[in-house]
């Protein structure tokens, strides 16, 4: 089988999409999703649609497992181990090591413990460097925690001072992948801790955290992971480093015997020791069952098509006279297209009205999401005729 | 209609204890639960079971609402809005103002919060007060607390050092209701600020945090509130103080307008600043339809009914020559109640598989917990013949 790649030319009339669409590699998948009728949805960038598994498995947690075993369910049904079982699914798209991971809290709180604990880590410097334009609740977040423990926050160069760099593999508006490889070596070797949020790459990207020697990252359960709105975050950390870590939400599911009810924290050894107060388990069981749509997934794969399916609605979005404010056509991009227009607001609510969900950034930006678990090439063309459309004021 | 109250002497006979339930006053709220066949369930102290309206509520937000309005949800479907819904909800039940009231994150995430900020008001004071018996979570989270900003926890009397003091309103094992009066009083008085704990006594007794002149209180969504497994917590800040407080974990929700995606954190005004990361809909949606059972409820009449019942049991577990380690007969104490037994491991075991759901807390302790939302002087009189033969060896 022959995928389309970025190379070859992209379909130039809906036949063509509906042909190279029989090439889908995701025929499971997109059979998967629960989506209305008539909706084309490019807005899994920020909350991906129903797996029906995750129904079927959120129904199931509700009425069987809480109606009929109730507080039994933390041992019976597994609720205990479900932050690590669902940790172990995520580290397979990052390609870490599974108890590395933790599925749990917000992306924010999970980011509030990885840099109190590494700067503290690397203490005396003082400095949490972090663009202006990363994304807003990881800049809150960290002028919290500077407020609070008499850090600065800059952007701008590495240097002696720089404890923790934050940073998002990649750009929630732009869509611009970071150059992972660089930047980590070159944090390492400023002697800080980078910290990625993987909120918009996890999913979409093929990740390897374990060859670029990334040690600590944040990610979000509820864009391309699927998992519902709100879902759990995760929270990576490498195994080594976890061990002298400290993180400052030392609740008792962090602790190594939480059930000996000691007065006393002892952190438990590795990732659990990450986690704080008790899991949301009905939230946390929708995300778990969305992750097993990755299960038999290649990351190259989903990333290959999400560029390609982008690239189309980039050439006729182009060609309608909007402006582009991602990666062009061929280049390397995240999971989602930015277009700039003035009259941003409008178009997308003219879109939404005739079927098809992109979202509105303040001032001007529309951000429209290309997951090929559930999209395809018919879609996409479907969706810029009915942007034609709305531009040509029918 | 008259009570059945402590003054009055308990059933003697299993007829009348039906007879007694003839004048239940919970009526609505007993058929509403969702509850196996033939279990006796004495263990809404540790997670309360599925109210039927949850259960359904779960799935409309899940298939209806995630499935058909996606991201929109955000908006057309009041998702933003959710935290301070279901927070008013609460705040009936802890008769302060509707708009004092955030239900996020999980008691421990929240105390963090309300210690991180309560601390810095109170600086250069650094004394965190908090029993070796309080709560486990809740000392863990504050020996973090402690750990990272330098301060010291201890027990015993207030001091011109104390910040701040961590109570729980009732004590998780032995079901003691604190003295909240004077305690308020005291703290007041010794300029600390006194952070509740209300997650053993929010929905099984009546509070009146106004009254008390309370500022400060965390409490659980799935013990006697039954919003589910891990449940998100609520947090209360008394309208004045909160003006002045800041918290560190300082997420997007917190943010005075959270959709300009500025990129620097302006606290929102009053509860609202609270907040961290997105909240977790889901499981949140379970808990504000399960709050909706207490719309029409009493506390005073939830707690009457609730000691009434937990009398009963004590009266006939200790004619039994079991040991209570729970304020006695016609004593006021929370919603459960405690018995010590050097074999309470294998009594809770034995009971469970007789139906009769209790929990074991090591050593030796068997919690039993009295929600007369779900439970009547029938169910108790059954779970004790029960917990005889189960003694009896039978």
């Amino acid at each position: 089988m022959t995928l389309y790649s970025p190379s070859d030319s992209s379909p130039t009339t809906r036949d063509q999409a509906i042909r190279t669409d029989l090439q889908h590699p995701f025929r499971r998948q997109r059979t998967a999703f629960s989506l209305p009728e008539g909706v084309i949805y490019l807005n899994g960038n920020s909350l991906g649609p129903p797996p029906r598994d995750a129904l079927t498995r959120l129904a199931h947690v509700a009425e069987q497992e809480w109606g009929h075993m109730l507080a039994r369910g933390w041992t019976a049904c597994g609720w205990m181990d479900l932050p690590k079982r669902a940790g172990a699914k995520v580290a397979r798209l990052l390609s870490v090591d599974p108890e590395t991971i933790l599925v749990c809290d917000s992306v924010s709180v999970n980011l509030f413990k990885l840099a109190a604990a590494a700067a503290r880590q690397n203490a005396p410097r003082r400095t949490i460097l972090i663009d202006p334009d990363e994304f807003p609740t990881d800049r809150y977040m960290m002028q919290g925690l500077a407020d609070q423990q008499n850090l600065v926050v800059r952007s701008g160069a590495l240097g002696p001072d720089v404890a923790v760099q934050i940073r998002s593999a990649v750009h929630y508006k732009t869509s611009v992948i970071a150059e992972m490889d660089r930047l980590e070596r070159e944090v390492r070797a400023s002697g800080a801790l980078l910290i990625w949020d993987l909120s918009h790459a996890v999913g979409i990207l093929p990740l390897d955290l374990k060859r670029l020697g990334a040690r600590l990252a944040v990610g979000c359960g509820y864009k391309y992971l699927n998992g519902g709105p709100g879902a759990p975050a995760f929270v990576y950390v490498d195994a080594d480093l976890a061990v002298g870590l400290r993180q400052p939400l030392s609740g008792w599911m962090g602790h190594k015997s939480p059930f000996d009810f000691a007065p006393d924290y002892v952190a438990a050894d590795g990732i659990a020791r990450f986690a704080a107060g008790t899991p949301a388990i009905l939230s946390m069981s929708a995300l778990d069952a969305s992750l097993d749509l990755y299960a038999d997934v290649s990351l190259e794969e989903v990333h290959k098509w999400a560029q390609a399916l982008g690239d189309l609605f980039l050439a006729r979005a182009m060609a309608m006279g909007l402006e582009s404010a991602s990666p062009g056509i061929g280049e390397r991009r995240g999971g989602h297209v930015a277009l700039r227009h003035h009259d941003a607001a409008n178009i997308v609510r003219a879109l939404a009205e005739r079927g098809v969900i992109g979202d509105f950034r303040t001032p001007d930006l529309m951000r429209f999401g290309f997951s090929p678990l559930y999209l395809g090439f018919t879609d996409v063309w479907d969706a810029t005729e009915r942007l034609g459309a709305v531009l040509n004021g029918r």
